[in-house]
Order: C-alpha cells, then sequence, then structure tokens
C-alpha cells in the first residue's frame, strides 16, 4: 500500500508551519557555533594551536566554552532527529493543531533549554524540563509514525 | 530535467516503510539520552556542577559513562545522514526489495552496534562488523544518488 | 493556506541538484569515520580499552586524532541541519540558479574546511573563510525560510 494521499498530505497547511519552523531552529542551532565563537573570544580559550598562536596565548579549555559546546550539543542530539522524525510523523495525516502545537512547544522549550543551561545559568528543573518536553515531544511523534505505518 | 515522476515514487510502498524506520530510529538514538542519563545517575557522574550539587557530589566523569556518550555519538554520525541520503536515493527509483532490505540490515545493525557497545560489551569484530555494515549500506545509498543525478 | 505548487517546486530541476548534493555531502561526512580510523591505526590512539587491547597498546588520544575529530563534529554542526533548511528553502520557489550555487558553494567550502583542518593543516583564516561562507549560506537558507513562511 502507498502512503496514503501523500500529495494531499504536502498541500496541508501544517507544512507550512514545519518549514517555517525547520528554518527557525536551524538558525538557533547555528547560533551555537557564534556562541561559542563569542566565548572563546572572551575567555581566550582556543583548542587549536593556529588559533591560539593567534592571539598569542597557549591551548586551553575554560568553563564557559565548555559549558556552550554541551548545550549546542545536546541540540545536535535533538534537533536533527526532530526535523527528521516531525516529517515522517506529519506524513501521518495527524490533527493540524496537534502537530502546530507540538512543533512551536517544542521549539520554545529548545530556546528555553539554551536559555538556562548556557546564557543565564539557573538552578535546575528549568533545564531539566525544557529538555524533558521537548525530548517526550519528540518520542510521541516517533511512537505515532511507528504504529501508523505498522 | 526535473525529479523524474517524484508524485509516482512517493506513492511507493517503500516510503511507508522509510517512514516507519524513521520513526524507529529517532526513538533509538533518543533512547542514548536515557541511558547516559541512568548511567550518570548510577555512577553518579555529573559534569554540570548544578546537577552534581543535587546529589552532593564533585563533577566528575565516569568510563561508563563516556562509552553510552561515545555509542550516542556514533549514532549522531551515522543515523540522521541516513535519514538524509536514504530518502535522496529512495527518490532514484531503486528496486523496492533491495530499498527496504538495506533499511532493515542498517536498523539492525545499529541496534547491534549499541548493545555490544555500550550494554553488555563483548569483543570485537561485533561493533566494528555491525558499525561497518551500517556504514557501507549508508555509503551505497550516497554513490546510487549521485551516479543517478550526475 | 497549502504550500504553494508543492506537486511543481518538487519537479523543479533544483531539487536534482539537491539530491545530488545530499549524496556528495553524505560520502564527505562518512568519510570522516574513515580518515579517523586511519588517523587511530598510524598513532596507535585508542580510546576503547578492548581495541588498544586488540594492538597490546594502552588506551591514550593523539592531537592527530582529536583534529579529525573536531573538524568531523564540525560537519555534524553543519551538515545535517543543511539538509533540512535546504530541503525547507526549496520549498519557497527560490531562483534555480541562486539555489545551485548556494549549494554548490557550500559543498566546495565544506570540503576545502575539512582538508585545511585535518588534511594539510594551512594558517588562518583559509579555515575560518570556508566554515563563514558555508555557515551564512546556511543561515541565508534559514531567514529565507522563514520570511517566507512567515
Amino acid at each position: 500500500m502507498a502512503v496514503p494521499a501523500f500529495d494531499a498530505l504536502l498541500e496541508q497547511p501544517v507544512f507550512r508551519t514545519y518549514f517555517f519552523y525547520v528554518g527557525l531552529l536551524s538558525l538557533k542551532l547555528l547560533g551555537m557555533s557564534l556562541l561559542t565563537g563569542a566565548k572563546r573570544f572572551i575567555t581566550k580559550a582556543y583548542v587549536n594551536p593556529e588559533d591560539a598562536a593567534g592571539f598569542k596565548v597557549k591551548v586551553k579549555t575554560h568553563e564557559d566554552v565548555e559549558r556552550v559546546r554541551r548545550a549546542h550539543l545536546n541540540d545536535l542530539e535533538n534537533i536533527p532527529v526532530f526535523f527528521a522524525v516531525c516529517f515522517a510523523y506529519l506524513t501521518t495525516n495527524p490533527s493540524v493543531f496537534l502537530a502546530s502545537t507540538l512543533i512551536r512547544v517544542f521549539t520554545l522549550c529548545r530556546f528555553i533549554h539554551t536559555i538556562v543551561y548556557a546564557v543565564v545559568v539557573i538552578p535546575q528543573p528549568a533545564r531539566g524540563l525544557s529538555w524533558g518536553i521537548a525530548f517526550f515531544i519528540t518520542v510521541y511523534m516517533g511512537i505515532s509514525t511507528i504504529l501508523h505505518y505498522l
């Protein structure tokens, strides 16, 4: 059996929402590279000898840089997989309201996660909650997709 | 020249298989975060001061946690690129039997890879073989796609 | 409102270009694993006890390996997000000439980045420029997509 009504699905407004948030989340993920660069510049913590030499400093690490890199890695663990599984989920003909809401909440949580992890560090459970809600949205999309195409 | 018969391709059953395994592999990849969390809890090895403070321990690393993180990173190196290149490959109108088999073997190998790397550590070549078979499936898809669209 | 003329967009030749370069960039990204493996073999720097034992050496790290791994991580930070945001960007009906050129320049820059970072290390700004041009192409695609679907 073919993917049911694939052409019709692609014409649904929810794909506009999806592409919009792919753009926004991509910019957010790419922004982590700029944040890392800024923190390296502030702390003069360069890991490549040729970079450190340019600032006449020794190769070193700095906790502020490492914290941003952990937030970046957490994005890499969660955002590309969301792009893929959300696309698969949208082909299962979900409720437009539910799908749009899940995409928006996921995006909001990922922004909050980075802010409380690497910009203004605040105590748990802010980071755990923002990570967890986004995480379980992705899990829900994965389970929905599997059950649909089983 | 346009992508040949793109609409017809998207209606092929192999896209059902693709979306199903995107869902399954996404859950597998996301599961690595839970496994890391479990190992951190068991070994009390936290890398963020605010997390370690919650358990009244010092920041430290533990080999059991690092092993799971290496398996997770290996997933990040292989699974998102598979999602993209497999989709591209499916637009080249491959044999449905071959494509479905490659997707299933890739998935099986990635599950085995994690188990022998981070759950029940067994000697090589189990890890190398499971990694390598999945790796060369992705390489095959990449080469097929390039040759088709050259 | 639906995605405008989605079927017609998918029939545009620019998707052939996109899929070709998804194949090529996937092979490039996967090649980093082989390069890491080669460097580990040359320097005998293995991080898993079971791998080191196979060569009768101790677990250690080596700067040549770490350099390739940093280049690999940089690919993971930039290439999967490019796959997603470029696909979203192509649905916004961009100029075929512009889109094709951006895809080609992005790919060229990512190849140059790896060569000057991890194969033949040359002084800055070669690495910074190749990274930066590819980075801002992705940012441009993200902003274009957001503005289109706003």
